[in-house]
């Protein structure tokens, strides 16, 4: 069942290592397929060199478990709310990238402070707020996911137009059109936070690009009037 | 004699270059047959690439070499003192990996800053005093064993829950159940202490992450109620 | 056409991943053929590894494709106009590599701090001013080119012993006698900001080094005294 | 003639881009046969990758290149002077460091802030002077060496305890009983320097290592009554 999805989603988990934002097994992507309301997903703990396409576990939009002889990722139900709330989104990626994590430790959001940033996220990552205490002991990683996908709304932000957050105390998330371009993403936040700590370095006070650049990177890879790439 | 130890224990050797937690040949990993009470080290300044598991010298808990035609690493006593005070520990790992040395040098403990930190170290990773010059003449490896022995006692801090400590003036030792649980504490404290770096440079005063946190984290992939991986 | 210019061209493409200065697809090199007034430059977009000589594209000095089936990189303007300014480039280099980007956003100008800088850049590599609203709606990466064109006239650098440019908010443009020194002056350029960084953050008012270091470096590798190297 | 030199100083120069601490051609190696009076050096210039031991450039105390088709690194007088100056000395390493060219940058010398520097450097590594411009005009690398010869002498530094010197506004040279330990002196003093921007950002005030801690670390590698390693 969705032989390419799972392709995809192992391939792309199988390329984290490679990417450098991650280390043991710090890191999950999944992919998921609208027409059907199923996303794959790494399964929980295996070293991304194992990963073959049968390991990849396949869950639907309430959370069950409709194919896949391992665990999934026990950050399964994060992706799914973020799936659940956001209908554009065709993958999710999640890693422990050192300079976007040392940001959502200090708590600290990520201006957009160039046309790299900018030609990714359309404005500032925010940061979304710790899980209280009875939100972890209920259901930690759906609250988690709840809690992203509220920031947004109440914040309102497009997370198609913004997709990456800091998790506060914990890591970024990312997402994408679908899993390759989720883990895209992720590859950039984590590029724009490094850029961040030594800008911030040397000009504690840089400013965000202005708005005029940050329009223009964004809709020259983004949108109807795109003109990146060959397409 | 112990030849699937050996076998482990030179494979994790032969891992650390590639973690880059380790430059020329410093750092070691050792694993421990509890059975038999015998652990099996590296040999003392041989390079990673060369190494094959007949060159693992094996040491009893007497400190004794009992097979090996080389000589162990020069920081076995310190694995030997850790061995004998903390019977839960199946493997020791050391490196002078640059970050957790840097925080080591500086003498600066390392705080749970988030729930990578978490899901490794239950709580702070502490530093442990310089030896005196007495126990530097004496039996300096022995004494440096001795003194992180001490102090996880003196402050009350449970081995197995926080596998990892900074040596003032020198660098980190790590372990765990085995010797690759061992190195895969030294490379997350590597990555914590990185992070740690650059969450200080833009946020000097950043808090630990809240209790509740840190006993989820670390609560979901240790000890009887853990729920991550495939176990 | 041009095969051989092809091929150098989409070789010195093929090499930036390998450099760690680009990440994704976030770089492009070109390079020029004086006597036909044409140059090769990257699609858009095209990953790295899948670029093969057929893929470049070929552009006169008027801008208008004359050999290609794909796109040309999204910066191809800005080249252009430097090949057309400075006749005595033949390759130009655009990435986002992390310091010298760093250094771009806060707006930081890098002066020659040592003798690795005067290896390659005859002084301060300048800092080019951001795009206006109506330069960037009208046409904005040729405008990016006059900009920095305008610049290097305005404050009388010759562009041939400065040989790159830091654009305000944006990345480094770097150049050179042919594809292959354009690449070599990004490395350099990325490295002399990572020692910057590095130097400021331990001496905040660290001074260019000594004029005649200066000299003496760029001349022993550059114009009619130089004796670095075979020839 | 001296094909064993030859072949080990060609090989020790192509393994300078794996460690890496140099880009483009930014280092060289040389080896001393003390009984001919005749080193071998990288040639100026060349691809680390495309060197072969017939590349190798046999030079003699007095300066004179012995044996050679192509030119001997700029910086050969450099080394020369070293060999001249300090018969205990067999190999000689020069990098542009990222850490240790940033620190020699900013004119800091290194302080032994912990057992990794304690383990080859017996003590801080000095800043070496600039070169005057009389000095530069006449005989640039000579001098370079000479400086360094004398600033050891001046300050009584015994160059087989600290091998190694960061040479104002440029960069760090390294030095040791052969070819393969002034590359590994290179390689530690990188990864010291490192730490120590890390631990200065952290804790400016950080104290070098207890006398008693320097004297055992260095002791027990280097000397008569060292127990490190094989031998």
């Amino acid at each position: 069942m969705l032989d390419d999805l799972k392709a995809t989603v192992c391939e792309t988990n199988r390329a984290l290592p490679g990417t450098g934002l991650v280390q043991l097994t710090w890191g999950n992507v999944s992919g998921i397929d609208r027409d059907r309301g199923i996303f794959a997903i790494k399964p929980s703990g295996v070293d991304y060199g194992e990963l073959k396409p049968g390991h990849m576990v396949l869950v639907d939009l309430e959370g069950k478990v409709v194919e896949g002889e391992l665990k999934p990722s026990s950050d399964t139900k994060t992706h799914l709310e973020l799936y659940r709330a956001w209908p554009g989104v065709g993958g999710v990626c999640h890693t422990h990238s050192p300079a976007a994590t040392a940001l959502s430790q200090a708590g600290r959001e990520l201006p957009a402070f160039g046309t790299t940033h900018a030609d990714h996220f359309y404005g500032t990552v925010p940061v979304c707020r710790a899980l209280r205490p009875e939100e972890v002991a209920d259901d930690y990683e759906r609250e988690t996911g709840l809690a992203i996908v509220a920031h947004f709304a109440d914040h309102q932000i497009d997370p198609l137009a913004v997709p990456a957050v800091l998790q506060h105390f914990h890591a970024p998330f990312t997402w994408g059109k679908h899993a390759r371009s989720a883990l895209d993403n992720s590859v950039a936040l984590e590029m724009c936070a490094r850029m961040a700590l030594d800008a911030w370095a040397i000009a504690p006070s840089t400013p965000a690009l202005p708005e005029h650049l940050l329009d223009k990177h964004f809709l020259r890879k983004h949108g109807p009037g795109a003109y990146y790439g060959q397409k």
